[in-house]
């Protein structure tokens, strides 16, 4: 056993826990409305482990002798379920493939290393053997990050951070923790938060993604406004990579020339293996508020969230949901009864007599952190925006509600799958003038897309993480598959649709999902071909072989 | 004429201003105890320009033909007070070397294009024969980053941005503005101030440095502490690059893997020619105050500067200076008189009977900028933790002060070469846990260096922009040089003592003042053998000959 636990190898999270439609009365009318799925027909669960063809392991003898060598032979697994577990992220073409039975190719071994000198180690073995090195965080990357190759025909070693799980030092003076590359999130805060810190990053991914994951992806967290995203957390680094052990020291900015730390931050494993970061850590703040405010419609909402960052305020979450996505919102509510339901009704009803067209609402929440004085001089601020904007503040116990659950809803996608349903997610920033327009194709060439393949689809939207000069719009799409297509080739028209969106109205192709192989189509359009030469320009100094996660970021 | 004004040739600023000592009775008593420098003595005037041996331009006919296809004839210098001009930023080493009549190689031909295609063709031409291309700003840095080496055989050819100096648009709701890189920093405040808006980018450099300039070298400015560094302000760029013309898109955040924007802002000219950036704009403040707070000792200033870092507040200045630094503040005050004479001498006598050492004495400033309760909320945030750390607030008199001079001080270079001083500016970056490491070993580390090459020497030293975990620290440097010995060696011996104390201590090789070939020396050191081997990997890919400003960044 190597204490290293992993998620469910066909889907998300933990085994035996699920989505859960029950006492959520409003669901199934709305998900019939929405995408015409009957949520009372019987789901079909996932194929059986039993039944996938896992290739056999290609496994050198003397390969496998020298992991051993490198790591202890309880570190070194050639299980099929442990090379399933390792082979796919989560995005939901990996859920679609994992239930088709299709595993093209494998690793041929899952490694453990439990320190930087096994990390060492195996990338010396493995340069040594030509093989194929993927660093393995929580496997939660929706990017196509992690899969090897279809075709590589060398050795593919899958390594497995989940040992290096510490918080090895905090430094209270400077803010900054040391912290191993394969800690969790959960365990993150835990070992923080025992002595009074807080890292702050709290992406949707947090109880299954791991610090090194983060900074390999250039990942966000929900509290981005306050915290910043990962690049500007981790202020150090050490990367195991061929040639050399590259050690970033802890530094709060520096002149050196083109930034190598912000090289190494979204490198995905293409330019070695992110073995410790030192991170930015803040004391737990005094108080914590998620206060939630209603919009009569999305650019009324949008213009809000513009002012508040351009505002005096700095609050630590700033959020809106669409109308469609705040439908979706009050429909997987739980029934409510007595008083509550009464408060529901009435607000309603107010907001009726007040001229807003309902289906138009959209539901905001903007989150305030520090002393009270602190706390209530950002809420006077961004209250009178959202005034000025006719919007209403409703109370803090949606946002309450919203922070509990929020790591919940990528359970959703495998209780959908079930029922032959595709719900998936496409993520973008830009500038704030161009949010709108990025808004509104989008959703224009998801709805294309679905007419293009001929099904009922469904499309929803959420700004946050907040900018100076923008924001992130995070879109989440879902429609009931045609069993006569090909599944993959209809998520691609729709995935493709959306994307190309992105880039022709000044987004990104990702603001936080990464690149990987699910994104490198539109790494030129977004970047320009002189920043991909110049990308390709650094993945050849530290790798001419290719042999750390070929295929990524840059598409073949 | 080209229409670009130039610093002086010998020196810092416009020609006919200079640091003036008349009216500060209290200069020349402190300037004879500091470094035994007796400012009755008669100056010695820089070299006259008729003295220089200026190498004769070596420029085949056939590459001049095509410059001036490329931007016009009028726009092509091959005369030596243009050349000498480019030869040298303003580093004490350049206003030394200058002074002394050592010019080894200056470049062959100064250009002025107009616009971005103007710059390719340069570009191009400059690769067609095989030229070196150095991009010229303001000719204000001082890390030997414009030089040509003194061995290059190839035709050198300096690319004076000078011409393209507008703000192109404003995208008001996006807070950025899209500015062309050779626009100086009094005229991008211009032009943006005339629409109500800021950069908020003031580096003590501002008046001669471009925005191109800025972002070559990771510039950072006095007001860092809210608008950020230059590496946040900037969203988007465009660099004409020998293959391709490099386009960032203006983005508030992004995760395309490894970031391209960040290899190009610092990168000195050696990634090709940065003609525009769009930068992050802010609304003018509604109140702008700098107050001045007093301290008994640097480690409680130190500590007060961390607390309010730490804190709710975010002021957009933190400054203080050491007990050596506040002495020097002192001494170059005008002569008070009336009023303002009884005021310092009675906020003298408090402090000694409070029992403070007036010589620990550290002078702080600090800036707030917003709406009036922004700035009394985050000024009351301040004052409390000032007060627990036993300083006195002194009001916005001395800061009003400081704000006015800031630009002027590196005046003082050339007033003390023509009496035959050395001074000089070294400046660092590192965690707060730190930064008294860092200090005291400095100061020592160049006490060590004035008795080893047997001076009277001088050094002080103020704390700047903050940051979440840690600031930088800015040391000032002053000798008599001791003409029995060589110049040049006798600086080096110092500034390598106090480079070799901040990279043995934690700190930066430099927070803001860039590599160039002054602190190339230390830059394996700060960011390992990896870190330049993967700079270096984008330095080839791009430009392979080496022809882009070449030897600078990393040492040869």
């Amino acid at each position: 056993m190597t204490g290293v636990k992993h998620m469910k190898w066909w889907g998300w999270g933990v085994e035996g826990v699920a989505f859960n439609p029950d006492n959520k009365p409003k669901l199934a009318p709305f998900v019939l409305d929405a995408v015409g799925l009957d949520l009372s027909s019987t789901p079909t669960p996932p194929i059986s482990f039993d039944d996938l063809d896992v290739p056999a392991p290609q496994l050198p003898n003397s390969l496998q002798d020298d992991l051993v060598e490198a790591v202890g032979e309880t570190y070194v697994h050639t299980d099929d379920m442990d090379r399933v577990v390792h082979t796919y992220g989560k995005s939901l073409r990996d859920l679609i493939r994992i239930r088709a039975n299709i595993l093209p190719r494998v690793p041929d071994v899952v490694v453990y290393p439990s320190d930087e000198d096994q990390v060492r180690k195996v990338v010396d073995v493995a340069r040594k053997a030509g093989a194929v090195l993927i660093p393995f965080g929580g496997g939660s990357n929706i990017s196509g990050s992690l899969e090897p190759r279809a075709n590589e025909s060398r050795a593919v070693i899958s390594l497995d951070m989940g040992r290096m799980n510490r918080v090895l030092d905090i430094d209270e003076d400077a803010q900054l923790a040391r912290i191993q590359a394969g800690t969790l999130g959960p365990d993150v805060e835990e070992q923080l938060n025992a002595q009074g810190w807080t890292m702050g990053h709290f992406p949707d991914s947090f109880t299954h993604s791991t610090v090194g994951g983060w900074a390999a992806t250039r990942s966000s967290g929900m509290q981005s406004d306050k915290y910043g995203d990962i690049a500007d957390i981790i202020r150090g680094l050490r990367v195991v990579q061929p040639d050399h052990t590259t050690v970033i020291r802890p530094l709060p900015s520096t002149a050196t020339g083109p930034s190598v730390r912000e090289m190494l931050i979204g490198s995905e494993g293409r330019l070695g293996v992110i073995t410790e970061v030192t991170a930015q850590v803040h004391r737990l703040p005094e108080h914590r508020v998620i206060q939630a405010y209603l919009f009569a419609d999305w650019p009324s909402g949008l213009a809000a969230m513009r002012e508040i960052a351009a505002s005096d305020a700095s609050p630590s979450v700033t959020r809106i949901s669409d109308a469609n996505e705040t439908g979706f919102s009050f429909a997987t509510q739980k029934e409510s009864t007595g008083a509550s339901k009464y408060v529901t009704e009435g607000l309603m009803k107010f907001l009726e007599l007040r001229g807003w067209d309902l289906s138009q609402l959209c539901l905001s929440f903007i989150g305030y952190e520090g002393s009270k004085t602190h706390v209530s001089m950002d809420k006077a601020i961004v209250d009178k925006i959202v005034k000025k904007h006719k919007g209403i503040g409703i109370g803090t116990g949606p946002g309450q509600m919203y922070d509990q659950k929020k790591f919940d809803t990528p359970y959703i996608r495998d209780f959908l799958l079930d029922r032959g349903a595709m719900g998936d997610v496409s993520e973008t920033a830009a500038p704030w003038s161009r949010l709108q327009e990025v808004y509104d194709n989008t959703v224009a060439a998801a709805r294309a897309a679905y007419d293009q393949i001929g099904v009922k689809g469904w499309v929803m939207c959420h700004l946050s993480h907040s900018y100076h000069s923008g924001a992130c719009l995070y879109f989440t799409f879902a429609y009931v598959a045609d069993e006569q297509q090909d599944t993959i080739e209809q998520y691609d028209t729709v995935k493709r649709a959306i994307q190309q969106s992105f880039i022709d109205h000044g987004g990104t192709l990702s603001h936080h999902h990464a690149v990987g192989t699910e994104h490198s189509p539109w790494l030129e359009q977004d970047i320009s071909a002189g920043g991909v030469a110049m990308m390709q320009g650094v993945f050849d100094a530290v790798d001419p072989k290719a042999s750390l996660n070929p295929g990524k970021i840059i598409p073949e």
